[in-house]
């Protein structure tokens, strides 16, 4: 049997990509599906999906397990227009793709099957697995040269086609001595990807559907399956929370070096954690110990003190924080702007040039350009029921241990005094205090201590 | 000569257990005796006690240095019930061994010889050393395969038999090709380990008793020496800093792959360090950057931000810690209970669903239910002498910056204002203030900059 | 060609370095040119000065680019009698080297040209490097073995002499498995250099001068070059972050190294970042996540916690920091004083045995031996112009959450009572408050609560 192939070109092409996404995750040992796990601050399916739609896949479909609406959630959330299929039941790969049939009864040029616990799989990459399908091939094998290959299914090729993929307890010994493995991930013409997947049967030890048969399937039928060889890396797929972590590591790295090419300096990369959506601009230096949540925006110039953590937050040039900054959703940072140790900023605009250097709770705040808020100032901003907002003007000094009852507005100008409760605002220029006037009582601390001791003697 | 052999099972012989603790170390360049440095939070010689009493020793022999009472109070810390024996000079591992003849005199199946500054041989390895002693073996040599032998005294085997260890200093040029060598610890029958090592001989170059020239003596009585052999890494021995450094990266590796392994998420398992006992729950997710001193019992579900740092508590299932919080001894966490940042805690119970989100430190204190502690909020639990309690009820609202001054109870739902110094108890559902009156002064700043900005000029 | 030479001996002879210090750094990415970028928390130029110096450099001459203010200003902090050299264009090492004509010109007997991109080379290799000059050579090349040598110029060798250094491009198939590469740094005999150097032509592919050329010069003058071959890492240079990055990994473990070799435990030394000039004594132990920012002296036995940052601070014997310690310039930690979490103490002299364990900012202060620093106490040391100082005697005891307003002074065992604002200075032994009285609302959170449930409800 032969096919008349008029390929297009990658980009033009179209592609359902179907990601399987219902394994169990045993080893995981965690109540949450394996691929609810996260790295870099997102889960393995939305990495996998995210990298799929920068691939270019013009239609998702998500092959899910009975019930689970927290997976089906996460689908929705990272991907609306994405399909979801439940697998009614665990009967193998190939089972698990054919639970898409309908989306892969559509007219689409190329299918890429991919898994959601192997989420390493680059943008680029895909874009290379699909690419043998516009010259004509019906399968292309996702594959790796393996360090040690005991366990993975063999690639039996011969020039640049495979002719089977060889599951290792069923492989030769002389099969066994390939080191060419099967990583998974495979890319399917449209056009025959329901016929070949319609003959995979399932006579074999456990009774189950092996996606990978469709390669011999193709190859008796006269059809091209071509291999595509990535590092055994970027197959690394997550079964337990060692291999979780390694995966953290290795997009941790990456993310780590892209950042540097683009100008950053990051003092000691390995201490540094960053989220997949991290922005930082050139000669941003971030020192050692940072941790960046997700939506963190960093203008260039910006110097990130140890001990950090910033999630949801933007920083204008030249500004400094740290170390020991919390920075939460909602802060935007000012250009030269300072926030020091100890203290926390959450959904408040910091002016430019305003500085908050020391033990300081923001929330809910707009403080002016060059404001000086002084160490120990709280924005009591919750009343146990409802969140109120503080309003500091330009230019405004608040002292040190100065509580700010929110809703409550400080003009322009204006001075707290050190250890004031600030109920009702104040206007441009005026100082306020809200304090207790000193006393002093001498010679009591006598007494006291010899009182004191005598207590704890007891 | 040969003897009769009647073997009972590993599990069922007595077993003394004979550690040599009686080191300088002094390439540690330590006033501290090197035994009692520490890897995971244990000293080096707590950690071989304890892997000792856990692989069945039923009675153990530490000998220790002459005056050296700091060594003799962690073994009574560390195992009550260890003999202690002091080796006045230092003539060689022979004569350190039988430093503690009177032990060696009892009538025990089993003999192991360890060292305290070998901390890494796990408990199922001193199993493995014992067995070959119930099948008749006289003695059994820990032995592992060096990358670098130059040094190490080296195996000289027949078979599966030793007949021999060899100093590196007196070996062949063919013997120094072997790279098999001796890690040092040894198991010995105990009805022959008295006689063995009375038979040692100090008529070497530095005039020392080795306990390694018991296998030739064995071999030489017709007595079988055996091998087991182990990890390079099992038995590194401590001498200097960097070897310390070395040991607790390797612990801490052992200790991280088995959180892991019990369903923990660590993000980034180097930046989390742990202690010899530290109990983590499955789906407990640790972020990077934390570090968990001694005492620490975490629940399933809970999940500890980065830069935290826990000593000596427990956290219920569902809580969620940091970043940046610090709990020490005496906290007790409950479910769902909330601790944020810049947040420390200390002998307090923080009852379920509570909040204490920043800037806040809670000593010696009860906190109810779903109380609410604002930030910047600190229990004065202390006077200079002594330490007070404070109660918080169920529900409870304190406001930011509130002082608590200890003894004093806070009712269920009472709310405490902002900024309050509270020194009498407060009643259910009352409102408590304890701050100055605002006043605002108009204009002050305009005539204080001026002020001000002369007085720098000056 | 011959010379008569008369060597003297290595320290006795006059050494002018030339440190090249105009390349542009483009693949760095940034606004601040390439040497100016530091590893521990020094310039790579300062590093290479301050080495070169160690050295034995009797005379530097460093050649930077021009209108290069920044680079200049940095040379003369780091070396204020360091001559300037600027190198006008960009044509080659030869001609940047020659840009410092008249230093050359000096009668120095050794020169030594260093690159300000390459900081890692050690005082004693430059001493290596220059010693075969007093044997009579007229050159050393600085040379390793390569991993991987392509893009690097080859050592043609015959015997100990260089022949020629051939540029990866110009080398013939033959020269190109040869794997001793030119690691950039030459030491010359005064007596030749500017012969040598000025016979340097520029035919060639990009009409550069290339300073390697001077070897074959040399040879061809019947000259002899040494070459002295160092670890590839050492002659590690500086061209976009990844590198710098790198480098800082390797100056780090350099100084962790150097630190636990003198004594002082780091828990977990990849944790710990040093600076430069960083002293640890004996027996002090540094906990996991610590960074050192420059001009941090700690005497023996001192305990640095885990999470903390220190700058600029000496700490006197048996004191202990952190955890979450925040050191900065000035602060003076006396002998076994106490520093707790969430503490941030600058200008300030700590007496021995003061605690200030909690939640703290003291700036501009000196505090007394045996002084207790309540959780949450400030010193109010700044009134948005000018700095003020608090002085707290022997022995007092300041309550939680004060404010101690500067210019103000607290006696000897005086008390400060708990939330006060303390405005005047108080008597040894007297107690000072300065809070509001505490009122009490009976049934107020009754009615809050309900009023505050039907404002969320809106």
């Amino acid at each position: 049997m032969t096919l008349n192939i008029s390929p297009t070109t990658s980009s033009a092409r179209s592609c359902l990509a179907v990601v399987l996404a219902a394994g169990e995750g045993t080893r995981m040992k965690s109540a949450r599906p394996k691929v609810l796990h996260h790295i870099a601050n997102r889960s393995l399916l939305g990495h996998v999906l995210a990298t799929l739609a920068d691939a270019g896949a013009t239609q998702t479909a998500v092959v899910v397990g009975p019930d689970r609406e927290d997976v089906e959630a996460e689908v929705r959330r990272s991907l609306p227009n994405a399909k979801i299929f439940v697998q009614r039941e665990r009967l193998g790969t190939g089972h698990a793709v054919l639970s898409a049939r309908e989306a892969l009864a559509g007219n689409h040029d190329d299918v890429i099957v991919a898994y959601a616990d192997t989420p390493l799989v680059q943008t680029e990459t895909f874009a290379k697995l699909r690419a043998p399908l516009a010259e004509g091939a019906a399968v292309v094998v996702m594959a790796f040269e393996a360090k040690n290959p005991a366990g993975y299914g063999r690639l039996i090729t011969s020039g640049d086609q495979v002719l089977a993929i060889r599951e290792h307890k069923d492989a030769t010994e002389a099969e066994r001595a390939i080191t060419l493995c099967n990583g998974g991930l495979m890319a399917i013409r449209g056009d025959v990807a329901l016929m070949l997947l319609d003959k995979v049967g399932n006579d074999n030890a456990k009774g189950e559907y092996y996606m990978t048969d469709i390669v011999e399937i193709a190859h008796k039928a006269g059809l091209r399956a071509a291999v595509m060889v990535v590092p055994e890396e970027e197959v690394h797929g997550i079964n337990d929370r060692a291999q979780l972590a390694a995966a953290e590591r290795m997009i941790q790295d990456r993310l780590r070096e892209a950042a540097m090419a683009g100008g950053t300096t990051l003092v000691a990369p390995e201490t540094v954690f960053l989220s997949y959506d991290t922005k930082l601009g050139a000669d941003v230096i971030v020192e050692p110990h940072v941790v960046f949540g997700p939506g963190v925006t960093v203008e260039p110039g910006v110097v990130i003190h140890s001990f950090s953590h910033l999630e949801g937050t933007s920083i204008s040039t030249g500004a400094g924080v740290g170390p020991f900054a919390r920075l939460r959703p909602g802060a935007a940072i000012g250009p030269k702007a300072k926030v020091g140790n100890f203290v926390e900023i959450k959904n408040t605009d910091l002016g430019a040039g305003a500085k908050v250097s020391h033990l300081t709770y923001l929330g809910d705040a707009k403080i002016g350009a060059g404001a000086n808020i002084g160490a120990g100032t709280i924005t009591c901003n919750y009343d146990g029921y409802n969140k109120h907002l503080t309003q500091i003007g330009e230019g405004a000094f608040i002292g040190s241990n100065s509580s700010l009852v929110a809703p409550v507005t400080i003009g322009e100008g204006a001075f707290v005094g050190s250890g004031s409760v600030i109920t009702d605002s104040v206007p441009a220029d005026a100082l306020a205090l809200g304090r207790g006037r000193q006393v002093t009582k001498e010679g009591w601390a006598v007494e006291f201590r010899a009182k004191a001791k005598a207590a704890k003697g007891k």
